[in-house]
């Protein structure tokens, strides 16, 4: 069994992602839905949280924990990995192995959060890994609120408004690959893509599932039971939309503390 | 001295029409923003967290706290509000006052977060004082994003949008009155006024701060504390903008848990 940890309903695409490429395993998913978001907060509130968090998942003994949150991964993850036996890991190291794959890009423009961005984690492995590439990071507040509220469509002038203003200021920096660092901006893509015609976009939530296969032992019954902090019918229903004809075994509400 | 409690930012429009009221009285100021927004999320963990906080105000002794939060009014107050020593006044008394002030209107718009719609408060006790009223609830989960991001000026077509969609459920209901129940809502207001031309906005944290009035002792040096449970810079840079010339004694970061 395998654990997938993220603030809110982000880490779905990796979870559909895993479930297609490991249909045999057992998941268990677990949605901080009482506390989302996180990449508005403190690095030290979220190292709280996600402490609390990876406690709970490690004391179910999974063979590992994918953390698919960016701002979990950037910002608490270097501190609190070596607290578990089991594997735990981040979209920071796949989704820069992914980026420079084919070569390093001229221009990468990391758009994250305000913790991730803040926290300079993605700008600096850049820098260790491709010192000529030219990094442009970017702080995108409102992209999770609106994937949260489902507001996404390619053609909806509302996300369409807020990423050409979000994204605006790397008009003319004309990036080659964009990577995208936080599990909710997936789901803006065509938005993302519009703003910068010709890039790559990276989905390090996706690009960390290739990193958790290895690991995975080939027994399972393919169940997925979801865990959420909060019940709320929201999640449910984006759940249910986000993961098609994948069946859910069970859903429960559990209560985080220190 | 007094407290007044919030979610995030969404207080501070009573505090500064308390600051004008009441010049020389003390104010803690408490914004719960490691868990903001609330109203998103279920009764049971918004009671959780308003009990969480409101233990915490009334360990500090004051004459009487002010709830400027709509959704810790209406889904946690009636069940708390027994458990101090002291008043602890929500938003929705005052605010049904206000909008019967002049005559009961024949239509009125009730505007929440999904948790006030949903906890039907407002709606009862309109029926109750204006049984001949016709109300009708509306939930507007994107405001409290684009109001605590700041996206809120009136020739901005992102919450002018925004506004249209949401707002949009009620456009032949014409209503005469609307109750911003959200305390975030008032933010939005010339956007709100621009889809239901000639109503009478009622800002219901504002209406509140008159029934705070009268229980307060004329005493005090007019200090002003901020208590925030996750030291955003973002929360310091809208309290500052919002807060005009009024000055601040100090800003400091409390822990709440049970």
């Amino acid at each position: 069994m395998v654990c997938i940890y993220d603030s809110g309903v982000g880490g779905l695409g990796a979870l559909v992602a895993l479930r297609r490429a490991a249909p045999m395993t057992d998941i268990v998913y677990l949605g901080d839905t009482a506390r989302v978001p996180y990449g508005t907060r403190d690095a030290a509130t979220v190292r709280r949280y996600a402490r609390e968090s990876l406690d709970y998942l490690a004391s179910l003994s999974p063979e590992a924990i994918l953390v698919a949150c960016g701002t979990v991964s950037t910002v608490a993850l270097p501190a609190l990995c070596g607290r578990y036996p089991m594997p735990v890991l981040g979209i920071v190291e796949a989704g820069v192995a992914n980026a420079l794959a084919e070569g390093p890009p001229s221009r990468i423009a990391v758009l994250g959060t305000e913790a991730t961005v803040r926290s300079g984690t993605f700008a600096s492995r850049l820098a260790a890994l491709a010192p000529h590439a030219e990094v442009r990071s970017l702080a995108c507040p409102l992209f999770v609120a609106l994937a949260e509220a489902g507001l996404v469509a390619p053609d909806d002038p509302i996300p369409r408004l807020v990423a050409e203003r979000t994204l605006a200021p790397l008009h003319d920096f004309r990036p080659e690959a964009v990577l995208l660092c936080c599990t909710h901006f997936p789901w803006l893509s065509p938005h993302v893509a519009r703003a910068f015609p010709g890039a790559r976009l990276i989905d390090c939530g996706k690009a960390a599932v290739t990193t958790l296969l290895p690991v995975l032992k080939p027994h399972g019954k393919g169940d997925l039971r979801f865990l959420v902090t909060d019940g709320a019918e929201a999640f449910r229903r984006v759940a249910h939309r986000m993961m098609g004809d994948i069946s859910v075994s069970s859903f429960s509400t559990v209560t985080l503390t220190d």
